[in-house]
């Protein structure tokens, strides 16, 4: 009794932190329950269930599948799922219509080598990257359709009508889907991405703060809250798959707030691919925080000036990059603190005369730089 | 004219390269092909097709969405799929009667709510994390079904009979597709997570024994093919996502070949980790041999002896890994080449007096071994 007890209250926490990570998640859910009232009222009311009938069924069906968190994905799937639908029950009917010319006998046979012959072809289709990204699931409902348009046309008399109803209500899920997402309080995969790569640049400029805290101070006071900023730039190593598939999403989406339809989101990919190369040189940075190696204080004493400058330095300057960009406005305070960390930096490799790491990661920067 | 020719060719090249660097993905379409054409046989027979009726179009549905390229994916889904339709099904005949206890009027009303509660609810579900892993494709089924069942009964008399019919031709599809995957050259999940880690030890492997050509001899003559062994580490840098991916598919896997039912997938992903914890080393190690800044050749060749003699036995010591992995033996041959190293390490330490950046990387090269 005790042991479930604890099992609820665990769930509840669980619920709790979910929620409160994202509000938008609590949202999300409610507008998806929203649209699929909104369907079934299809069912309810006469009028249009007598000009649908059965076929209301694929609202629903549209609704649940199509409606995602991003108004991307939301518009990626349910056009992707038009136009495969258009042109899967085009080519069913053609289909269907030759198949007939064959005869009683020839009919199955024709029939269900078309089938096997496009849903293979449509089948390998998915491997090819591009396709993969784009238009997967517009690839898997071709396949879906062109199947079930054909195969029903053996046996069901008016399979225009059929198709015709069909598209209809696929028309009318999908739309439903993508007014609910755009107009109640709309997710934009675009913005993520934008705030996903700023906070990354953020994240980094932490870790720079608080590494030379650390390093050089060694204190055991603020123990806490400096692991916290150790640990930050972890997530920026396996960002890479959720910036692809915002990128990916955000590509479907129109003009909103500050971005225009068509903002350059490839640029975004390429500043978070040299933020991730910035954090692997910090993954090895970071190893000899932890490594029980102590080097003579003698030469800690040697680098400490310029390094503290050059780490304080560049983190000012990611900084100043990441909120310029979160401003949208050009990054002109980052270039002195760049220009300041590089002089630094320039120093402690006469100090030492052998390549610091630090050193590595100021190349990093520049182009991170330039680029926003 | 030319254009589409040319166009037309590099479609054909692009086909080809795709089949070419996996065999496998033309047999998977072929295979798809095969399993819609099996359960199409639904249509054509007399006797199945009154047995069924419209139904049958379920079993089409099922197998295009269900049909994935791996087992454990095929599996998953089938199974998600059918466990879910049941536990909706049941839930929304239930929900049905209780709606239509409430009369003409309050029917429609209790059932929208009832769709509303159940949709915010299981959507909410999908972003707990252990359920987005595993049970993701089962909860929307859950949500679709059961709004199809509550809202379908509104004006579907033979709810019962309905249901039936529907879950008798899922299982059906599902079935097909399960046998097909596992019995036609089926593709593990398993088996390629765990040529996936051997192989990209492997890389960072070659990687080292490419480094250290290219550090201390910088000859030109052969700078094709040591270009690739040192490119080769930059796809484990990203791996993290399809090998996380893959144990999740894994993990629904029966025993097949070499691995039991419940083989320890898990750790798998933790030598993933350790390979890529590494690779980030390399990465820091690769800007060296890119950065333009010329050690003087006295800071060389102190170095060189212990530095050739680290690389070429951690590199040593990474093969032996790799190879005794895809053998699944223990790494015996593996623990003197790590000595060895370990031993050039501190000879390279003392040398220095400073800590290498390639000593950091065998720290995280011994774990690596003991969990293997």
């Amino acid at each position: 009794n005790k042991g479930l007890k604890s099992k609820v209250m665990n769930v509840a926490e669980c619920i709790k932190k979910t929620g409160k990570d994202d509000p938008r998640r609590v949202i999300h859910s409610f507008k998806v329950g929203l649209a699929l009232t909104l369907v079934s009222l299809f069912y309810y009311s006469r009028p249009l269930y007598n000009g649908f009938g059965v076929a209301g069924m694929w609202a629903v069906l549209t609704v649940v599948v199509v409606f995602e968190f991003t108004v991307g994905g939301t518009l990626s799937k349910g056009i992707n799922r038009g136009c495969a639908t258009l042109l899967a029950g085009a080519l069913g009917i053609g289909g269907q219509h030759l198949a007939t010319a064959f005869g009683k006998r020839g009919e199955p046979v024709v029939l269900g080598a078309l089938v096997f012959i496009l849903a293979a072809g449509a089948t390998f289709m998915r491997f090819f990257p591009r396709i993969k990204a784009r238009y997967d699931y517009g690839v898997v409902i071709f396949i879906l359709t062109f199947s079930l348009v054909t195969v029903s046309g053996y046996r069901v008399t008016q399979l225009f009508q059929l198709a015709n109803q069909r598209l209809a209500t696929i028309l009318i899920g999908g739309a439903t889907s993508m007014l609910v997402s755009i107009f109640i309080s709309p997710v934009w995969a675009g913005e993520d991405l934008h705030n996903l790569v700023a906070s990354n640049i953020d994240k980094l400029a932490n870790y720079l703060q608080g590494f030379e805290q650390e390093y050089f101070h060694c204190s055991e006071d603020k123990e806490k809250s400096k692991s916290a900023l150790l640990q930050g730039y972890k997530s920026v190593l396996g960002s890479k798959a959720s910036e692809e598939s915002l990128a990916n999403l955000a590509r479907w989406e129109p003009g909103h707030g500050r971005f225009r339809f068509c903002h350059p989101w490839k640029q975004y990919l390429k500043i978070g691919a040299l933020a991730r190369e910035c954090a692997y040189k910090i993954e090895t940075l970071n190893t000899y925080l932890n490594s029980e190696i102590q080097e003579c204080l003698e030469f800690k004493c040697k680098v400490e000036e310029p390094c503290k400058i050059m780490s304080s330095e560049s983190s000012k300057a990611l900084k100043a990059i990441s909120s310029s960009m979160k401003a949208m406005t050009a990054p002109s305070a980052a270039k002195c603190h760049i220009e300041n960390s590089k002089t630094a930096a320039k120093l402690l490799k006469i100090t030492l005369e052998t390549i610091s790491v630090d050193d590595a990661e100021l190349i990093a920067i520049i182009p991170t730089a330039t680029i926003a």
